[in-house]
């Protein structure tokens, strides 16, 4: 009854291959490079194979292979995009990866009452795609190219979460399959219930340790009349952080306000070619409304940045302009990366109250200088939640550890400001040390005897969320 | 370890009210009057007893109280302002009942970052009065003068959960007392987080089961530029439910969105002096913007409006034309019990998609009309929510069976549609006979499990949610 289960024993994992083998065909793969792409998202983590990939298809083939590996004690770790940024899909103690990405089907869509019924694979941009002939979208937007399954794994946001909430406040319910091969429902097709437990909230931001999520019923929510974009830019960070705090304390109900320090414009307008633009704290703007209300809006928020040096708004109010702006800052990631060739980078998370908002950016920006480390800042501001990705050289020995080092100051000044060490990328393996501080020792008990509950034997991503 | 203690043993209660007294001192009353103002809430239920009610002042006086209930396995029913309508404080197995509503303390009010802490006997209209001069407000509102605390427990929401959301998504962060006395925090200050399970939602509308809610961390709005209601009367319900179902579907953010059908209204004009209104199906609305976004948006409803037969907005701008409307609203179930004088009132509470919502509503009053029930409907439709008053004589043999009767042909067909049993009220005692078909009998064990696990000896609000 250890919840945190090692590795399973070698003919445990054979008669699961072989079960598994029985249910899914070709489509049960111990192929090397198959097992390697499934060995690590897009983290610095070090890869570590699972001992076969599983690429499912149905609710039907989840349970079976669920109540396979329970049965033989063998880890299963959920599998969708590979996006991650905090090792959630490493298998660490080997077993299967269970990738879900080919469970792709839009069930339903329901427009009178703006909800959907998709499978976990749906990434967002496809779903946008099918809804859109129907004047409907799905907002949680978290930048990358992931799964919707994995959003909700994780409790994903992203740049939209300001105006339309995060994917928490998105889901209206779940199908899940147990660790032992049972199937539920959670939630259901109403905006709100006073039925029993919130499972749906539950399995929301459990990181694939109570269960795999094989259906999801979601929110949508109309296309705006009118939608514009803005940049504006700053002589200093302060000028934009403050331009945030005073917006989000007016009330206005901004759509995206996301900011980006000079050294990440600098990256970002290198890597994406964004042009008439200066390497300075910058803040890209989206209103959504009517077009009377995006007026309103934009012009309160005008205002508002000039009283902070804000130096005039640069509009782009056609699709293929904002589209182009967006991409700039979802390629944000990538773009700090390619800042120095050859470098890597680990990402901070923390999500502070928004009157914090300028002590941490400033101080983790100031921490990260006087240490001599370069590092990009961009973040979900009006969220008070931001990311600091602290380049690090992989030739020189001791450099990511120093990067660790720099990541544990962020962290530890966003706990003392009242913050959490992770706005949106979760736990995984990464935040995992952080947890026993940041709820407390009896907190912290009650969550594993959660995860004891659910999952007995502990085959359910093992090794995540909890240190042993 | 069974999670549905039966009454304690008479030298069990003895220790624990001798225990009590000790902490408590005069706080700790076995006094009958007292003890029946504990036996029920505002429902039709029978009182039932507890030995002794506990009015704690902190949370140490919570765990203390709770640790020697646990170690003597005696009931504890949390009690708040004691307005549930569903059987929530109800001391069915005798034992202590705690009464909340001492703790009144708000503790924080963060102006910057719009949110407060406060203790669980707080009111809603306490903590209004309290915000008012600074800006803000706290909008969730279930009509009744309860406590927040029992709203959290309850998972309630009212008339503004439309605009808003429910409690659920408007607390930040819970403190909770668990059954063996230990205190947890749950949540933070923070907008979002991914940082672990969701505790906090795991004990919004967990009814007292799992524990017992000592501090809440709010999220609270800025109070409007304009504010204005509106009511409109309609020729038929279908009028008034479909102007409903458009008005969702175009997007437009109301803030309230409320139905009364003909005989709701009578009994409002009868009981709240109401004028100038005919007894017709009537939606009381209220939008919340700037003023040009408030006239925007009630020009956009009045159209709609028009096209199902509504028969033109009679505007309450001034803060006392609204208040006087609302109060006619809120006393909504009050009005429909005065309407036959010596009868009494059972009520539903089901919720269902809104594309549903005309079915729904439009069956329920047929099958009751059909029976020869007098019903009353009022409803925060926008939400497809709504409240049936079913009548009855208490003098009359067999005639609360009755209505119980039309309670479970309503509920079957709430279901039937996808909906729920409860959009708000919770399920108490009332509604647990509903949960299994409702969740099924795999999602109702998991919650089951989850009881078992955060109170093995089943000493908290024993006999609610589940049926044994």
């Amino acid at each position: 009854m250890n919840a945190f289960a090692r590795r399973a024993e070698p003919n445990s994992i054979a008669a699961v291959i072989a079960g598994a083998r029985a249910i899914l065909g070709d489509r049960l793969s111990v192929n090397e490079s198959v097992r390697l792409q499934h060995g690590k998202g897009e983290d610095s983590t070090t890869p570590t194979l699972p001992d076969a990939v599983a690429f499912v298809q149905t609710t039907a083939e989840v349970s079976r292979l669920l109540a396979l590996c329970h049965h033989h004690a063998v880890p299963v770790t959920p599998f969708g995009a590979g996006t991650s940024l905090e090792g959630h899909v490493n298998p660490v103690r080997g077993g299967i990866s269970l990738d879900l990405s080919r469970m792709t089907a839009i069930l339903e869509v329901n427009a009178e009452d703006m909800d959907c019924q998709i499978e976990p694979g749906v990434t967002r941009q496809q779903l946008n795609d099918h809804l859109r002939d129907q004047g409907m979208f799905f907002p949680v937007d978290p930048g990358s190219v992931c799964t919707i399954g994995g959003m909700c794994a994780t409790r994903a946001s992203g740049t939209n979460a300001v105006r339309y909430g995060t994917i928490r406040e998105n889901v209206l319910g779940l199908e899940v399959v147990l660790a032992d091969g049972r199937v539920i429902e959670t939630g259901g097709r109403v905006r709100k219930a006073a039925n029993g437990y919130d499972l749906t909230r539950l399995f929301i931001g459990s990181e694939g340790t109570l269960g795999v999520i094989t259906k999801i019923r979601l929110r949508l929510h109309g296309i705006p009349e009118a939608m514009s974009a803005a940049v504006c830019q700053f002589p200093d960070l302060a000028g934009a952080v403050n331009t945030t705090i005073a917006t989000m304390q007016s009330g206005i109900p901004v759509a995206r306000i996301e900011l980006l320090d000079a050294d990440q414009m600098r990256a970002c307008m290198a890597y994406s070619k964004l042009e008439g633009y200066r390497a300075a704290p910058t803040l890209f703007l989206e209103f959504h409304g009517t077009h009377a209300a995006v007026r309103e809006q934009a012009e309160a928020v005008e205002a508002i940045a000039a009283d902070f040096g804000g130096e005039g708004f640069a509009w782009a109010t056609e699709a293929e302009a904002r589209n182009r702006l967006w991409k700039a800052r979802h390629d944000a990631y990538w773009a700090a990366l390619a800042l120095v060739p050859g470098w890597r980078g680990i990402t901070t998370d923390i999500c502070v109250p928004i009157s914090k908002l300028a002590e941490a950016i400033l101080g983790a920006k100031g921490d990260a200088e006087a240490r001599g480390h370069t590092t990009c800042i961009v973040g979900h501001v009006g969220d008070g939640n931001f990311h600091q990705v602290i380049l690090y050289d992989p030739k020189v020995e001791g450099a990511l550890e120093r990067a660790w080092e720099m990541d544990r100051l962020i962290v530890a000044r966003g706990l003392a400001l009242g913050g959490t060490c992770s706005g949106e990328h979760g736990v995984g393996l990464g935040k995992r040390e952080f947890l026993e501080h940041e709820h407390g020792v009896e907190a912290l008990a009650v969550m594993r005897g959660i995860k004891t509950q659910f999952d007995p034997k502990g085959i359910l991503n093992p090794g995540k969320m909890f240190r042993n």
